[in-house]
């Protein structure tokens, strides 16, 4: 830890940008070029030239098809991400405070309405100031940024589309960290009419009545903010919510967000996106079970039935970079099946697509290219949090997952709903509010994932996923004294099973 | 764990009380007598049922000297401690995100006023709400209630006073469970003009310009929230902040409470206390280093200069039971002196006054003493947050505590500043946004302790508890995944030592 930061204070010293590494053949423009300036590549780049290479990154945003939305330095988190996304969701939270705000006494008049334009101009300046700073970072870091399209030539070549042409660089080491963008499906004005999460966060009107076609966590998190912004969002299912996640905790947040008036079309899919001469855009869908096909009409159609990872403008056949379904594979040192050619982020196959886990993996890749470090990254227990308006957030294993691996008479599950003090006086509803341990049935117990539905479950869960990586037990769970009155407390009183068939609903308040 | 709730079944079904142990000499009333229905109190009755035995439980209140508040069961934590302290720094939370949801872009006025007595009215509500559901806890689970004042006779032996008269009762076992009450200051006009946090969450009209006389968590917390519902506080420091809690800490919540206009007088000691004829009170008060003298008038005086464990009234000495400043030393299986009587909670000398430390030590108390346990409390590493408008949680060791215990040259502090991303648009403060990890300087670098301030402090620290408990090293810590963005993940990325002098302010945002 030291080392590294004293290193940092020597390069900083230095002034200038140099290696103390030999190119394999002396030959090469840059010790280490990343491919992408967003989490992953961003970290990495960084971090190699803290220790000691020398590095440039290249990035470079393709504007989206209709609307030509394009943004600057970051990445997605940063740009049409975790953070614009947090901001609306926060912007939604506080409209719902100021009528929590009334019921606790203040004078304040509830009839409200956002400001849709003032909002969007707000979070985009905070995302300038982020581009800003980042580049600010970059240049301190002595890190080269190239504002270019990367393309190889071969696996120590490539040519950087830039405004002023083309450009050949070398490096001896390539690192790919491109991310991806969201799919469009290929149904009849789709591209034309429909947007995504690319656009959503500039977009310069007013969403209103917002078909959300995916219930993923990105479709799940932008219903939830509209709906809480005001305006009428729907969201489409072509199978099941929240795919990955617990299906339990994945239907209680499905049902705290129909409760809030977000209806949910079930085993649906879009056949057609038309714009009519109102301007509103006409969507004909079809239910997959029945066949039965419906129309409906919406001023948006918000795609959110995926993510592509962005191999197609890299011309990887001339690096000899293997894909699959537009990602690429690695092994457990993130190295492609190319000898100097890697790849961390979004753009890596089979891996979580966050922002953390990118960083990290990012970091810890340049400290073993250059740091002579041997430790890998850990893509087990990542913690995520899915900030619909009830916020979901879990660590380790599903309750399936655990019972797929350990079998079901070796998975215990405790469980329990529970009742935040904060919602008694606003009467908001407590009925999804909800939390469960899945754990060892026998032996120590230790617990495999925790899952927590309620309020600030980023914050909730994020020092238990530091408990799940150092070994946490139930025992140690339950004797671990609360903090009262917390939500987060909740998990040292859960004391009931789902074996038991025990009522989890709760009694007593403070006793 | 299963065996306890079958029990409950059990009990419940047999809708009678009765005990399975039988007297020592065949001849007390109950096998356990509970004085005190507060948490710890109420947590060991019921549980002591639950392992078959026959409890009563005396509960009494006595009003409070001037204003005459009392309140029903459930003890200080529900009536007049973390329950309306939270409901009311809720309110001055709510009152703060009137004026974000302003700047996320609701057309929200947010020139507010709190309407004090609709406060009082729901806070006190919700009390209601608990004392009625405590009680009805009480019925079914088999808790004889006696709504008296107790006090000993011999070591088996209580005097209740009822209100029907006094009524001799007998038990083999005693828990005394009785708590404390704030402490008056010996000096004119205390208590005749001033008021406690035993009154202020009931009363009668707005507080207004607030002499807080305390730096204690109970004082900073109220001085908190009355500012943030628009009052005037003052806080009087006589000798420092926050006793017992890490003081680099301490300073900073004193400091963020000077940003936010709370003015703190310290090195002071208020001498006299008189009502003005216009209602007002002045106080007259002395700086206990320069020895001047000076005086200011206000609505309000609130005393929070500590709390007295309520001994007085039990007559310990008939039962030979030791004191110690107005509380009872216990050993390491919460037993006093006397061999069969036991006490648990605030009562308790030199142990965390707080209600979850007061449950499971009632708890597990009751199942050594019915359920053949041997299982002790832990009283290390409790976590606790204080409620100030900016909140600080910690666990574990103070970093004076860990330089005391280890000494400096073995212990290793990690720490930040940090921002949390929904403060940007609202432009609130991060000067005070900061964090810490306090560890071992070599080997595993163990985590000591952890200090956190920022928003929903208790949520964020509750988690790392259990990983503290569970072992948890710096290594463990930096490897754990962050949840982006979130203020918890700042744990995550906690590198830069105080040893190194290196700036601990952030850079970027998300890589």
């Amino acid at each position: 830890m030291l080392k590294y930061l004293v290193c940092a204070i020597v390069v900083g010293a230095k002034n200038g940008v140099s290696s103390k590494y030999t190119n394999q053949q002396g030959s090469y423009d840059y010790d280490l070029i990343v491919i992408g300036g967003g989490s992953a590549g961003l970290a990495c780049a960084k971090e190699a030239v803290l220790n000691g290479a020398r590095v440039a990154c290249l990035d470079y945003v393709k504007p989206t098809p209709t609307l030509g939305t394009k943004w600057g330095v970051g990445g997605t988190c940063v740009n049409v991400g975790c953070i614009p996304k947090k901001l609306m969701h926060q912007a939604s939270l506080l409209g719902e405070a100021v009528h929590e705000a009334a019921a606790y006494g203040w004078n304040v008049d509830d009839k409200i309405k956002p400001d849709w334009n003032k909002l969007v101009q707000s979070v985009q300046n905070h995302i300038k100031s982020v581009n800003w700073v980042t580049r600010v970072d970059l240049r301190d870091k002595k890190v080269e940024y190239i504002n270019g399209l990367g393309s190889f030539v071969d696996s120590h070549t490539l040519v950087a589309k830039l405004k002023s042409g083309d450009r050949t660089i070398t490096a001896q080491t390539f690192v790919i960290a491109v991310g991806g963008r969201p799919r469009y499906p290929d149904i009849p004005g789709a591209v034309e009419h429909g947007i995504t999460s690319d656009d959503l966060f500039s977009l310069d009107r007013e969403p209103g009545k917002t078909l959300v076609v995916g219930a993923g966590y990105i479709g799940l998190e932008c219903a939830g903010f509209l709906k809480g912004l005001g305006y009428e969002p729907t969201v489409m299912v072509r199978s099941i919510v929240l795919r990955g996640f617990d299906q339990q905790m994945a239907e209680l947040v499905a049902s705290s967000m129909e409760e809030r008036g977000i209806p949910f079309l079930r085993k649906s899919v879009p056949l057609s996106v038309e714009k009519q001469d109102d301007g509103k855009l006409l969507v004909k869908y079809k239910n997959t079970e029945t066949g039965e096909e419906a129309e409906d009409v919406f001023d948006t159609v918000l795609w959110a039935i995926g993510r592509k990872g962005l191999v197609d403008d890299l011309n990887l056949p001339n690096a000899g970079v293997t894909v699959q379904k537009d990602k690429i594979p690695v092994d457990s040192q993130e190295a492609t099946n190319v000898a100097n050619i890697y790849a961390v982020g979004d753009i890596i196959y089979g891996k979580p697509e966050l922002t953390p886990v990118a960083v990290l993996a990012g970091r810890l890749l340049a400290r073993r290219l250059y740091g002579g470090s041997t430790q890998r990254m850990d893509y087990n227990d990542v913690a995520t949090t899915v900030f619909t308006p009830l916020e979901y957030a879990c660590v380790g294993l599903s309750e399936e997952d655990a019972v797929k691996q350990y079998g079901a008479d070796e998975v215990e599950v405790f469980h329990g709903y529970y009742k935040p003090t904060e919602f008694f006086i606003p009467q908001k509803s407590v009925r999804y509010c909800y939390l469960k341990a899945v754990a060892e049935r026998h032996g120590d117990q230790r617990v495999y994932g925790l899952h927590y539905l309620g309020p600030v479950a980023g914050e909730v869960i994020q020092g238990f996923a530091a408990a799940l990586k150092s070994g946490l037990t139930i025992n140690t769970l339950i004797n671990t004294v609360g903090i009262h009155p917390t939500t987060a407390e909740e998990f040292t009183r859960l004391t009931i099973t789902k074996r038991s068939g025990l009522d989890p609903t709760p009694a007593s308040c403070c006793s």
